[in-house]
């Protein structure tokens, strides 16, 4: 099984590829998808989309997976990202690749062991998760651990 | 010059079409996607990105114009809404028809004279500005309302 993480934003989409045989992970790639705010976010939001494809197009993951979202402290950003979020889901249904959604809590406890888990705890367990891995940046490895996560908690995919 | 309204929501996106002809307008087609609440959220969002994609296929928009968003009284409403209108923007950058965003107040005024109207008031008004409309449900009425606005603000198209 192949495991899509993502980590959707308008800035920086992340995504990355984990295979997935029993118990044993290994990494397949991974990358980030820079867009420009000199660009209309209609652009950009496409822009996005298409990389999501890519990624799809170029790896057949059999499922995606990607954090839950909330309105937080700083409602405008939650806006941008669920604007990125739903393109990014689109994508995923257009490649036939059905979604699964894990609370940021769950992510860090699958990868980590406990829910409250720095950003640095859960990239230095992705180097042990999975061994070689070369990280393209942090949203790169934020999708990687939602991989990782899914993988762990469903590990025959749905 | 042709004006593509949208009024992007996860349940039912709207969508209307003005044609421009100095301070002359008038309707073109309009129209509604519901989407089944049964479905995954991603194929929810494919099926308004591609009912936007075939408006604009079949009509070939110069402009569309849409709301602004804010953060409102139910976050949860607001982040489903922000999906399904990336998707939307997302739809016409694809077909390459550049997106302007209005306020709600802004579009309330342009249609109606002020900026406080109720939902009655402009879809009253939409058969007053475009003769002989049939709209196909409050959806498209607002998006229909939205277009129009934007002629008005925007004559000459950008």
């Amino acid at each position: 099984m192949i495991v899509l993480g993502l980590d959707p934003s308008l800035t920086c989409t992340g995504w990355g590829l984990v295979r997935v045989e029993g118990a044993r992970l290994s990494h397949i790639a991974n990358g980030q998808l820079p867009t420009s705010s000199k660009l209309p976010i209609a652009e950009r939001l496409l822009q996005i989309q298409q990389g999501v494809a890519a990624a799809i197009a170029a790896h057949h993951p059999d499922v995606a997976a990607v954090e839950e979202v909330f309105v937080n402290k700083n409602p405008q950003s939650t806006l941008k990202l669920a604007h990125a979020r739903g393109c990014v889901l689109a994508a995923c249904a257009a490649g036939q690749v059905p979604v699964f959604e894990h609370s940021t809590r769950i992510v860090k406890k699958a990868v980590v062991g406990t829910g409250a888990a720095q950003k640095e705890q859960v990239q230095a367990m992705l180097k042990v998760l999975l061994p070689g891995v070369k990280v393209t940046g942090p949203d790169a490895a934020d999708a990687l651990a939602v991989a990782i996560a899914h993988a762990h908690l469903k590990p025959h995919g749905a």
